[in-house]
């Protein structure tokens, strides 16, 4: 069993681990509708790409048992504004559209007649417990990729920005995982996270996964990863890789994942430091070109304005609050996936991924 | 009479705008003991390179004030200690030291047994005064290089860092000086800030400097610097400068200034953005070489684990928190001196400064 499980499927209802009130209170809330999982996933109740996904996955199952009982010979239209409703959640991660498109499958592949809920409920853990597997085989596979730079006793630095961890995924982590299995295989001294203005992701989530399993963890606001980067570069354990999740991967390999990290692939190639992505395939939208046709979100700028519901800004400032930004698949080193590595990731590479 | 004054002296008092509860409270703290002042310097009360300057000189006039009258044959030994530790008070600026060598020249030049305050005082004054009138100057300059980029009706963006602005000052400010003067000459559309993580001087005090004067500004957290330089790119109104203010410039050229400002400084060029340095030649310190020589200040781990008092971070989380980082001078287009403009910064260039 996992430590840390954001998501967790019990007694018919979904429970989700409230990640706007972490590492302070650890609060679950239950959820028996889709629409109000929909909203939890846009207030950020739970969020990173692959736990929105599995969420959607058991958000789809709950709207099924509800209309099933209610309209169990119209249950398959029933269910379609609620579907839709879902899928506007949040515009940038794709994983949550992956999601429902799986469940949609299974649906379309079901009797109308016949009880609907055990292939679904089989299903949406399926997808829940391969993306634990996938996280701990992409584990491996970006520790061994750390561990090539590496000389047999050498450890280093990474940084990595947001939380792709086990509170963004299934359990275990995308980057997070990386670090974890780096950090396991003795390649990893101490890790650098970005605190993630304005919602505190590095902060909040990733400081706490780290500390609860003793991995040497610093934080730094964002304008100090350049300083950070220059100032180990002649020290025993320099920063040698900035490890980072995605949202949404376009078909020529550039990521789209949460604001700032775009910036900090700029510093890490100025630096001579690598950029690794750690992602499933179910990121990666191949009906997208191009980072450029990534719907980026823009949320409240409360966020920005206001630090726990108090005004830090001048008041009359206004703010932009692209939660996502998009780095091009040129500064990037390598993309980790469950289907393998692609290094120098361009649109031929990232095909063989399909 | 400036709107916006960081620093009074009123009635033998020095008066410091408490620039830690701005912009929600307008409070000035009263100061007559060096040490007292020393500590507001130290604590933040006054920031910015240019306004700790003449803070200091303010602190050395309460100092001579104070051990003139316990001990007029004997004050100019007595105050020693206390100037000692206003030297101390904050590292990286060299204004500290720089105001604190005018005035003990001033003091090394007067008669022992001679009342020492008229001079001193009037000296405090004039560093006061000319460091408004100097910025007053470098705003028209920094304008000038504004505008010689762009056709007869064309504005554009520019985004800065930190509070180089009035309160930063004397009063009028560096790169916001240049800001105010490219404004009111028509230059500029829209003001970017990054809110400048940990302590929020972008915020909290340029954004209220740009709001008092209905300059339209927008918040940013830094990881946005970078989408919005792309995001504009194609815009009618495109960031074309970066424009910041120094904490101390090296004699070739490199400049210390808050942390972030050598990340802006990389994105900058990345986007073929320019840089813009605006800072008095008080600023320039020739004898340190080089960047890597300037001391950086490393604050209270308190300022990034924890907000308005409130622990934010994971329990157990560390941090780094160096409050200034070095842009070294090839990643600069301009410093901005009321003695002139220096392009594309270097050694030679810089030496003709003196």
């Amino acid at each position: 069993m996992e430590r840390i499980r954001p998501i967790i499927w019990e007694n018919n209802t979904l429970k989700l681990l409230d990640q706007r009130i972490l590492p302070h209170k650890e609060s679950y809330l239950p959820y028996t509708q889709l629409p109000a999982v929909a909203d939890a996933i846009s207030d950020m109740v739970v969020r990173g790409a692959p736990a929105i996904g599995i969420t959607a996955a058991y958000a789809m199952v709950l709207a099924v048992k509800q209309y099933y009982k209610s309209h169990p010979n119209d249950w398959k239209q029933q269910i379609k504004q609620e579907v839709a409703y879902l899928a506007k959640a949040r515009p940038t991660a794709i994983n949550l559209h992956w999601a429902i498109s799986e469940m949609q499958g299974i649906i379309d592949s079901l009797d109308e007649q016949g009880e609907p809920l055990p292939a679904l409920l089989q299903h949406a853990i399926k997808i829940h417990e391969e993306d634990i597997a996938n996280n701990k085989l992409m584990g491996e596979l970006g520790a061994n990729l750390i561990k090539a730079d590496l000389s047999s006793d050498e450890k280093c630095s990474v940084i990595t920005h947001c939380n792709a961890g086990a509170l963004a995924t299934g359990g275990y982590g995308t980057a997070l995982g990386v670090i974890r299995s780096a950090w396991n295989n003795g390649c990893i001294a101490h890790v650098y996270a970005d605190e993630t203005r304005p919602w505190m992701q590095g902060a909040r989530l990733t400081a706490w996964e780290m500390v609860v399993e003793d991995i040497p963890v610093s934080l730094l606001v964002e304008g100090a990863a350049s300083f950070m980067m220059q100032n180990l570069t002649s020290s025993k354990h320099p920063i040698k890789w900035v490890i980072v999740g995605s949202d949404r991967i376009a078909a020529n390999g550039d990521v789209a994942n949460k604001i700032g990290t775009f910036g900090l692939a700029v510093l890490a190639k100025y630096h001579g430091i690598k950029v690794m992505v750690v992602a499933p395939t179910s990121t990666i939208d191949f009906n997208v070109s191009c980072g450029e046709e990534i719907p980026i979100e823009e949320r409240s700028l409360a966020e920005v304005l206001t630090f726990s519901g108090q005004q830090t800004a001048a008041k009359g400032a206004s703010a932009r609050n692209p939660a996502f930004d998009v780095t091009p698949a040129t500064l990037i080193d390598a993309i980790v996936t469950e289907k393998g590595i692609v290094l120098q990731p361009n649109r031929e590479k990232m095909a063989q991924l399909k």
